[in-house]
């Protein structure tokens, strides 16, 4: 395999950059999906082509997306919602050399927060 | 049909509403998705859950989405490009009461510019 | 003043666009920033940018965009909120010809909806 | 300082969590507002509410974000473009715990790319 040629910008490791690449996968997907219309009957286009967009990034593995049905909040006079932080779970690995990434983006109660964070990082044992 | 409980906030008729709301789906499809990142792999499904959202919102009667592929930009090291407003091309019926508009996102290659315009405003023939 | 390239492309009247245009900038304000980073520190900078990034766009007369600080939720443990759909308050005026239509994206309790509708349309009587 | 709640939540070390961090601001940065209306005159507003909307998120230290007005594209019949992904100039600092990383958003001409990538990572001397 060809050497990337965006190394040479990069400080730190190949797990600095697993870590940071699985933050930008993160970061990208809520910005640029939430606010979209969502009702029951759109969610599961909208997984699709969310996961379909990720695989198109850079040193992304594996990507899973889900949109919480039981949190959507259908109201107004035309009954439908939008997708808010809080509806998305993603799990997103990402490889760079050796090290791997795992980043998950989902809803935390205790937290009532929309927490981003690394699940697993390091050097898979079977790589 | 109940009256739509929104009419009592409107000045003006069903078609300048229909107007309006056509213009409304074209504004909020254009800046929802632009920079999604793009490849022809994934273009399919972005269309498809473009078109599912734009279904979800109120008074949409008809909705197609087309991202010209021939357009794309794919590049860098990566390989790959992000949605730009150039590439959408998106047609839009809604419908309020007898009035109904069609408006229309493409690039107008004469005007060097990704133009929304009403195609089509009015009551049709057959209501 | 020279015509306008792009009416070529239009059905409809003078007035039929100003309600499309109205419709268009409402929609786009709405989902370009929705999702935005919260807190009363940034929402005057923000209301700021929108006005201006407003006024870029064709036909455009005047627009105001307010924040709703007190509908803001603060919330997790980094203490900062997201610029949802109910927390905007924005009017926006457009011209075409002798058409202007004022268009107003606010949150309506009776609703529970944020509203986009067409506060005025018509001729100015003092054009 | 109470510990950081969310911690418990992370997998490996706070050097890990300062590069993820980065990555999801800059990623964050990006998706949220490409496609905003640009022409000289609202890039400095713009500059400054992306500057304050990132400050409000966790762990940011410093963030700078300059739009690269000699690259911007104004064209069509009303003169005006939009935030591009290539005219992105962000720097931006996080720190976690004694960790510190700077991740950078800019165009790399070399690789007619808008790359993200760390600029530096680790233990800052003075700290």
């Amino acid at each position: 395999m060809a050497p990337d040629p965006t190394s040479a910008h990069f400080a730190g490791t190949d797990r600095d950059r697993a870590a940071f690449e699985a933050g930008i996968k993160l970061g990208s997907i809520l910005h640029q999906y939430v606010g979209t219309p969502l009702r029951a009957a759109n969610a599961g286009s909208l997984e699709r082509a969310i996961e379909a967009a990720t695989r198109v990034q850079p040193l992304v593995e594996r990507v899973r997306v889900r949109i919480d049905r039981t949190r959507m909040r259908i109201r107004g006079p035309y009954r439908y919602g939008v997708l808010t932080e809080d509806l998305f779970d993603v799990e997103v690995a990402v490889r760079v050399g050796k090290a791997q990434a795992v980043g998950v983006l989902r809803y935390v109660p205790e937290l009532d927060y929309p927490l981003m964070y690394l699940k697993n990082i390091g050097t898979p044992s079977k790589s």
